[in-house]
């Protein structure tokens, strides 16, 4: 049976957009990982009624609820006090929690502000969890069908108590059976394209299927329910992999992480010890800097002009996949490299600004075995055709990498 | 009177976490900015029934919310259904909305995949709301005491039809007493050390004050209540303005919106019809992909290795301020152009790659009057010391055009 969990965030910066709030993901992807299916994420402000109100309301839908935020010393710090009002239970001064304050304190050098004495009164039926970086205790506590678990507000201080106390009494406390994520991650397929793909496709049962769409990719989600065995896991993965064909550049979750683009780009330059020059156009330093840290590229030059600067004079569209090879090979053998991709395009600096028009992109690699090349088009607003023309450059060499090229 | 407003993400990778829902954080300012009373986040997943339960809430609790995701063409979109179970009436195709969407692919020169035409599907009574940046067009309606908003969850598009169609349409249906917010954009200081600079400031009643940390400035945030006096207004704000000194490149909310480091340079730049030759290394192309569209840049160039390919050997840290000067010099004799900016650092591999360690940073701008410099610090991870690198060295050219070059 899976449980039905929610996250709760309280804070007037977060209800006003101050604070995006990051909290409320990670203990997602926590709790998705134990086996509970996630159904919501809800944050309001320091109201004691709205406090009280939705505590009501998840203890009758939810069976496990992980809150942040509300348990500082200040006047809007509500949450203890809401907790008790909604199930009816009074708060007690916590003895431990109170020397673990004074603690705090003390170990600073530093005498406790009367306010946080407030922090050691937990509703009567609470568990205290100790927060070993902070002052604000934590606490659980069954209420209506949920069990609720108040956590600080503070990233450090909340994964460090969610990780260290929290996830073991979670495991004890519900029967939980981990589903299994699989994502295939493509390059240069949309994502409707894909659902064509797999139109037809005969799907087991206990598969979900997903999408996620961003700036770079597309993955393809499958979500194997608990239990779904494992050679049929892989037949399906395969088989859906195969649909979408060489587009996929890893599959995240089956084996192992295989990461981004440029994470599996970086695994098999490293592999061969390899090197990259790289001359970049219509991405103007994207590609470049998006591959920070990276070692494998040793030489870069950005060309913001490269018709005028660089001799090809006016150049006709046709001529370009020419240029293209022959400058990579120029490349590859100026600077003593492994590998040299160069990017070219085909459109005017008002093409280039105009979100419905494209331009052409051609991309030359020359390799140890002769010069591989794509043709390319890059839609949208400046910056999405930026981030396509650096990652669709990249996916040549990742596609040569895995010998994808035709 | 207030009027109470709730934002709603969809989307399954919100509630499981494999995305951080920045939309609702972005959104929530806005609609403060318009005098809304934020309520609520909510958060749910691709799930017919949880949907349906959800907007029935939230008619009966707010007056307006902002929903995000869920418009796709895929089989998990599932908004406008549940908008339609929820409110009983049915869905009824839109034309003009159909002829977008086909219009969107054959200026692509792609073939409408049959997906898209759930797209077009709009409960009766809603208005449509153009989406000019992607395929799924948003829509308005009244539910309840509620006016409902839907808009894209990619954050381009649903920026784009806020700003451009939505804001206008709240203004006009709800009568708001716009709070002023005015923000104090600078870069080089922290909010602590601002937290410092305003000690002890007289704060006139009615102004609320709050900070923002983002990747390449810090905001601080003045949010003037409904009637707040304008001359008192800029008497505070310009006072605020000289307490933080030259690090404030722009002011946003007191007469224009004046934008980012990009913006504030590019139309000083444009003023004089100037333009700019820029050596990186620090930033390895970064700050070059920063400025895609700004005519005034005119040539890159990238060093990935500085010391060893271009016979400075091993130049002292001493030494890099008169290299970097001499660089800039040349660079601009060379290039022909108005200005001519170099960055160098110092630094080994593993200082850049070292959260904790710090990369001291020579920035050299030659000027139609001569040469002025900057000497800084980047610290923190890798991407985020080559984002200061990059914003960093901006700034000097900044500087240099608002006259703030000592």
């Amino acid at each position: 049976m899976k449980h039905i969990a929610e996250i709760f965030s309280q804070g007037e910066e977060i209800v006003c957009g101050q604070t995006v709030d990051s909290n409320a993901a990670w203990l997602s992807q926590q709790l998705v990982e134990l086996g509970f299916t996630l159904k919501r994420h809800t944050a309001v402000g320091d109201n004691l009624q709205d406090l009280v109100a939705l505590f009501r309301e998840i203890g009758e839908r939810a069976d496990c609820c992980i809150c942040t935020g509300g348990l500082g010393p200040t006047s809007d710090d509500l949450t203890a006090e809401a907790v008790s009002i909604a199930s009816g239970q009074s708060l007690q001064f916590d003895a431990q929690a109170f020397a673990d304050i004074q603690q705090y304190y003390a170990r600073r050098n530093r005498v406790m502000p009367e306010a946080n004495r407030k922090q050691a009164l937990l509703p009567q039926s609470a568990i205290r969890i100790d927060n070993a970086y902070g002052t604000a205790p934590g606490f659980a506590l069954h209420f209506k069908r949920c069990w609720f678990v108040f956590l600080p507000g503070v990233p450090s201080e909340m994964k460090h108590m969610f990780t260290t106390l929290v996830r073991q009494r979670l495991l004890q406390r519900f029967d939980l059976q981990p589903e299994c994520l699989v994502s295939l991650r493509s390059i240069g397929i949309g994502e409707s394209a894909i659902q064509q793909c797999l139109a037809n496709f005969a799907w087991p049962d206990g598969v979900q299927l997903g999408f996620r769409a961003a700036v770079d990719e597309v993955q393809t989600k499958l979500l194997f329910s608990a239990g779904f065995p494992e050679q049929e896991k892989h037949d399906c993965v395969t088989a859906v992999a195969e649909r979408i064909g060489d587009y996929v550049f890893a599959i995240d979750g089956l084996n192992e992480q295989q990461g981004d683009l440029l994470d599996v780009v970086t695994k098999a330059m490293s592999l061969k010890s390899a090197s990259l020059a790289l001359l970049e156009t219509a991405s103007q330093g994207q590609l470049a800097a998006k591959c920070l840290g990276r070692d494998w590229l040793t030489r870069v030059e950005v060309n913001l002009d490269w018709g005028r600067n660089t001799g090809t004079g006016d150049a006709g569209a046709d001529e370009l996949p020419a240029i293209a090879k022959i400058w990579s090979e120029q490349l590859k053998a100026r600077e003593q490299t492994d590998f040299a991709l160069v990017q070219l395009y085909n459109g005017s600096a008002a093409d280039y600004r105009d979100k419905d028009k494209a331009i052409v992109l051609y991309n030359a690699l020359a390799t140890p075995s002769g010069v591989v090349s794509s043709q390319l088009n890059a839609y949208g607003a400046l910056k999405t055709k930026q981030n396509q023309a650096a990652s669709l450059a990249l996916d040549l060499l990742r596609r040569y990498l895995q010998n994808k090229c035709n």
